[in-house]
């Protein structure tokens, strides 16, 4: 029974990959845009190396590889299992093509489907159940990754045509209080479903009375930053901040671009071509840096991670369900409409929210055994964790425990900001 | 009577800065060798302007400027002051000279002393105090930077003559256990004495079960470490951390030098100039991603700065007395004598220690107002946590609580490892 | 009659450029794998973009652009022009595909033919000669971009299968004197056939007596110079070429990898995949700084571009006529035979011969009128000049007052060496 | 006789260095503001270890070096001599200190003298006035590199207080013609008197007729040219020039300030301190990239090297007599008066004269033998020749065919412009 469910569920999740790729041609797939993003096609074999490298070769009797060079080529970061081609070079690999990575996804899904014909050991099924995960993080980053590549086109190609957007009234900001105390944070273990390594293991932290914003701050709130001079004052930044504006000439979110030359007038590239900055929707594409100095100047704060995973498990409980996740295609963050939610609204979904907790291991945490180990652990320097999910997640992704994370200046992802203060 | 020992105090702290430089020419006091570090001359006068611009523009009757230009020359990084002449270029400054910018302190210092022929409120006492602080953490400074300057020189040059070591007996590292629990952390506040913004407030965390090396590790161990093959396998380091070991060409701790091309016999480069590496002195000189990495490979961890600090105040809570600070003369790392130590051993003085703590700020946390808020809250990003102090650092300077904090690849402090573990 | 000429060799021009094309995917037409190569499709939409905007756009009745968006998307570097796409990231275009690019061709080559069935002004066909010109610039330049492109993909892929080599026996060295004195060079002009301004006006120079190898230099008087250690003598290279063997740490030819670590066996990459460097085929991939250590080793000197002119005029006359261009689809240089040749061999195809003489405006130099007068005057400074065309060179494309140029550093031209040296 | 007359040279030209740093604190003399200028300090030591190494070592009988250390540490380029400081750590070289440096003069000295108490032969003779030679390119370099380097200093430091200007009218420019011909330049060998190895030999060239500008350009056409938009218009420049504008944001030569944010009230930094800039005086500080786009602005363009060297010997030769050498003291370009000259006036002194030429080696050349080979030779690759000396270089140092030479955007130097064009 297990090894028909996981079938299926391969079969779904894989599937839900291809038909990301299928808006996009053999070019789009080619191009790597900057060193932290990944052409199409090499996350479309990455994938499938994955399931090859830790399922296949493993557990599949009689492996042969389907080709003995895409162990090196399609390796992203697991020393453990061997060279790997540089990442800035992505790009650069022409061959295989599109069509042979996709014959190449074919024949390794045909491969499992038969190792699933028969039952396979809790081993194999952590492990499958590991590249789906894996999976649907790519899924992501296919999006957010085609996105900056187009971006870079001057002619705003769409990846999606169809803006999803009406209007609506916008949604004063209401803070929501949260007494704090020795609490405890972290995924239950594996009784409670998939987790990452980094979420365990559970653990009791202590938090101070604090209180968070109920929906997520808006574009429209980031034209008042920006207006405000909020780009300008350094008193609003971390010093690293400061530098990184200064040298990087920043003055709006990634993707925005003035009408004009000194047009207030703002558009912003989305996968759905370039559109005018909507002022209800939840701000996406922001830094740490950016975030914090926008809390700053609202004088607010961002929340710790264990605020956010606490603050997700009251009255009642937030839940995934109905948010504004990959499945229902808007591809942007959407607004909060009146009523829409009683308690922490956005939560999940939307824009991945950026907390100031730097990434680090729980107490006690211990990375997966095996190459898998270089999954999570090796990375918790110089990030800082994200929360909730977004417009480009897949809804059945994420939880309260998840722990997404990038360093202070990355932009290219759906990140955005909600508002947390000390309690009075 | 507060005055006469403000004043007392001050001219003490002032005058150990200037014996400092004393060893130094006019033209070693010029050189700028790395954008982190600043020239001797520089120093002297940056201490000098936090007097004049925090204390004496505030506060002296009919202020006026020493030299307008030292506002923008001496600023280090405070925007509110205003302009700052840029951090990489300070060694371009040759005007003043160092005879001019020594008189610049006498005319300072003599302008104070006249202030302080008066009683003062409380805030200018505390300006004072803190400018005091400030200048501790200078003379520091003038330490590691013209260490970092001499080191540069391929003639070895000398600050101090004098090797203070003599051979010792090696003592084997032991493990001491700490109960943890819901414990609290953090500056007591003004009654408890001086303390900077970031040690406040004082706070409750919850901590594991762990264990503390009872000493600091050494250089013979580092000496394993390297003939290990620690600097060349990826799985001993944070992702971030062989990136730079692979960029840098990393093999050995910052200042050593191989006798000849494949040698194992390793010099490194000190205060009292190219001596042989001494295998029971503490390490020193190596970064977060050392630290880190010799940490894994001794199956150990770094412990967290809440750690540090709770077991700093345990059975007997530690204390800085007769602990090598700069006042000992040494400007080395000292071994471990048998003996000579009952509970945590080398705690203060020695080496700063590398905590996995990404400096970060407590719950609660208020920076100072005025200009002088810039003093910590701006850098708490991408910094991890040092504590207790080195044999560069005055001896009534450091606390349990104080937090000292660099980049994850800073190696040019004397920064060590006190290993960590999960409690059995 | 003239109109219907240029008809056919327009045609005949602009599909030899799609048949080089024709062995690559749309991925491999995607890739610039540095910023001074670009992709195929760029290079195959610029071309037409030379004759859309300057031969169709003011010459062709009610003009209508193919799409505004190419103006800019496919300008190279004509600033009266307007702007352009930065050369560096033509890679990350996408769209327009392959397939539209190959639309956008086939429709301007409908249009200029639809302009030929009457007859043209000699502006006309002077710019529609200059765009064929350019076309076959192009076409070497498809070919060396996409060798690196290639090169980058450690599965070695080949761009056209048929290894061209037989066995030879070598040919030795031999010296052919030349008298020199007041010499006229440059090409004599319109009655002449076309030319590039570059090229004029002819003029006089006074040479002193020198002689020229009568052959290139071969792979195996490469493997010499670096088994005595060519890269690794200062005394041999420029100071700037020192600079960049240091800093890119060369020690060989572009595309030569070892067999082994240490080994001797050298191989190198070519347009049919990886091979065993040929002892008696001439070197390529050699930059000028390399060229120019490579003559001191020989105890010679690179010829001046002047001394290679004149030298091509002499007893007889050189003639491109039976030499390795693009035509043999030897795509690589072609080893001399015994016999082969009477006088200076090798003189025009198979590599191009850097020249010690740097690039510059001809006594009298007058760039074309208008936006093609960006054409060559303005990259006359820090080149170097390269005479008599390579094995991926159109046959018909060069002459003897051809004046190539690339930066000293450049090695991804299929350049090499022919010696020089003053008469005894 | 010789011998005497040598030491007295020798005296004469080694106390004008002296006198030249005499104005310089040690803070002074430390400083490196870049990595092409050097600290004062390097070139008083590296002068004299030019002495010690090639004529003190291998003809002092019992030659024992003045410090072992010091023949890495001050050989700037002679690989030939063994190994040598990085050049762009010269600043921070503390030890030995100004004052050793002078001691090691002073020793240097009294050794040499020593040795000119008796006969010399011709080969010391040769290297003892090549040494001087190359102190008097020293003693400009000070200059220069300190101007450079108290520029840094936002407090505008005076080198020497004394501004040498009075008012003048302006002279209008005009233009010489020369009929050029088969002419010959370079040295005319021993018998002539000292020359370059660079300036050897004489020999050959045609010149199609031309002209010059009988002076310098001034300041004041070089406002107009600015106010013209002569920085923002692409088509002015060599390609690589409008990179260098576009990547280095150049908007006026070196050293100039505006007075306010859009003031077109210029004034530039001198060894005068900070001034106004004066119309009249010639133009300084520009690199070969704006020379010539200056010059094409002009409709004019600069001239060859050639044709400045013909040009010198005409009717009557110019002679470098009465021309603002760095005996004038004004350390600064002069204006020309009216009725100063008939001639060529400003040929020599006040600004070196970019031409078009790059730096290559004359038909024939050969370095001098030994490690003194490496003078020149070496440097001629992607360099421009300029002519005729300037405010900050010896009277008696330079001649018709000396050459000096800078890379395209070097525009520390005083380096200047005068325009040439083709003969009607």
């Amino acid at each position: 029974v297990r090894s028909a469910a996981l079938a299926e569920r391969y079969r779904q999740v894989r599937g839900q990959t291809c038909s990301l790729a299928a808006r996009l041609s053999a070019e789009d797939c080619q191009i790597q845009s900057m060193p932290d993003a990944s052409p199409t096609k090499w996350h479309l074999a990455h994938m499938t190396w994955f399931f090859e490298t830790f399922v296949l070769e493993p557990y599949e009797p009689g492996f042969q590889p389907h080709d003995p060079a895409f162990r090196v080529l399609f390796n992203s970061y697991y020393t453990a299992v061997g060279e790997r081609h540089p990442r800035p070079q992505r790009g650069l690999i022409g061959r295989p093509t599109l069509a042979e990575v996709l014959d190449y996804r074919t024949q390794v899904d045909a491969r499992i489907a038969q190792l699933l014909r028969h039952p396979v050991t809790p081993a194999v099924a952590a492990l499958l159940e590991l590249g789906l995960q894996h999976e649907q993080q790519h899924q992501e980053l296919i999006l957010t990754d085609i996105k900056h590549a187009l971006s870079c086109n001057p002619l705003h190609p769409v990846y999606s045509p169809g803006w999803p957007l009406a209007a609506v009234a916008p949604v004063p900001l209401q803070w929501m209080a949260f007494a704090g105390g020795l609490v405890e944070i972290g995924h239950a273990g594996p009784q409670a479903g998939f987790a990452f390594d980094n979420e365990w293991p559970r653990h009791k932290v202590y938090l101070e009375p604090y209180a968070l914003a109920q929906r997520l701050s808006t574009h429209g709130e980031w034209i008042e930053f920006i207006a405000d001079g909020g780009y300008r004052d350094p008193r609003l930044w971390l010093s690293a901040g400061w530098d990184w504006v200064q040298a990087q000439r920043i003055e709006a979110p990634l993707y925005w671009r003035r009408s004009g030359e000194d047009s207030a007038d703002w558009h912003t590239f989305t996968l759905h071509g370039l559109v005018p900055v909507d002022p209800h929707t939840p701000i996406v594409h922001v830094s740490y840096f950016e975030a914090d100095a926008f809390a700053r100047w609202s004088q607010a704060r961002l929340p710790s991670e264990m605020e956010w995973e606490h603050a997700a498990g009251q009255w009642p409980p937030q839940e995934p369900a109905r948010c504004n996740f990959v499945e229902t295609r808007a591809l942007h963050p959407m607004p909060l409409a009146h009523g829409q939610s009683d308690g922490l609204a956005q939560l999940y979904g939307d824009a991945w929210e950026w907390t100031r907790s730097s990434y680090e291991p729980y107490p006690g945490f211990r990375a997966w055994s095996g190459a898998v180990g270089e999954y999570n652990g090796k990375f918790m320097c110089n990030q800082y964790v994200l929360r909730g999910g977004s417009c480009a997640t897949p809804g059945d992704h994420v939880r309260a425990s998840y722990r997404n994370f990038f360093p202070a200046d990355a932009r290219w992802q759906f990140s955005g900001v909600r508002l947390a203060r000390d309690a009075a």
